[in-house]
């Protein structure tokens, strides 16, 4: 988010057709929520051009990236690892030592599809799981990106947007830029 | 949630095919944040049967239902309605509001797939936006529900469960019952 430390999310693993709509839900949500960036596998294309007309139409900063190596950017990354996964240790517990973590480092959010390798468990600072219930990344992300930002990404100021939702009690309004 | 009025999720369309796993993924994330019950419309067969699945396997309180008619729904609730959308006023600016009326009268919370009808803005006494950006029905509902309920649905006690994940800093963790 603009003004701190850099956070990504990768979306670790994906299945072209099946998982075209979460994949871009992740995206979406990531550029919604605070991040800066999202890492997508190669083979999400289609996630990945809607993102980058999302962003075209409704604003920036925002940037979108596909890597053939995701194994590598966790692996490589400088900086503090979070696994959002309900096997991890519940966020309440964690998410003070990773608020402060990130003050001086970008942090990377790794997000998995339906199978991720076990060594990721390893390779993140924390696994954390937003409930250990079964139910859904995109949910995962967004809980854990409204408090790690404690609401501020929703004041985010879009830039270059082509078009501009006003907040209404009833009704659509949509001006442009 | 236990002890508080009763929070219902209302999946409003759904295609079948394109949208299984979205309306899946909205009932999975309202069952693990803290709302007692879904409603699906009647075609939305497959989520409803998973809804369904993991609540036997992972424990409830929570209930699924379907409908033949998404708009008698709203229209005849006994409480007030939140229809959560991009263009709408800010979660920021109505959650203490929305937190207040429904000390007295059960809550119910319409997610929209692709298309709404415009006369369900007018029925929701609340038309509410998690961000005026274009990202995720599913991540819409985590921030709502986690704001609304204060994190305290994290601390949900789940009954009658098969199986139980037990969180932990590395690898997985499940034991029966």
């Amino acid at each position: 988010m603009q003004g701190s430390q850099e956070v990504v999310v990768l979306r670790y693993g994906h299945r072209p057709g099946r998982d075209d709509r979460m994949t871009t839900h992740v995206g979406l949500t990531a550029r919604a929520l605070g991040a800066d960036r999202v890492i997508f596998p190669d083979n999400a294309t289609q996630g990945a051009d809607t993102v980058a007309d999302i962003t075209d139409r409704f604003g920036g900063p925002f940037e979108i990236e596909q890597t053939d190596s995701q194994a590598a950017v966790v692996r490589n990354w400088a900086g503090p690892v979070v696994h959002l996964t309900m096997y991890g240790l519940p966020i309440d517990d964690v998410e003070g030592e990773i608020q402060a973590a990130v003050e001086a480092d970008p942090l990377l959010v790794v997000v998995g599809g339906e199978k991720v390798p076990f060594d990721l468990y390893d390779h993140a600072d924390w696994n954390v799981g937003v409930t250990n219930q079964p139910h859904s990344e995109v949910a995962g992300l967004a809980v854990f990106l409204d408090r790690f930002f404690e609401g501020r990404e929703l004041d985010t100021e879009w830039v270059d947007a082509e078009r501009t939702v006003i907040p209404k009690a009833t009704g659509k309004k949509v001006v442009s830029g």
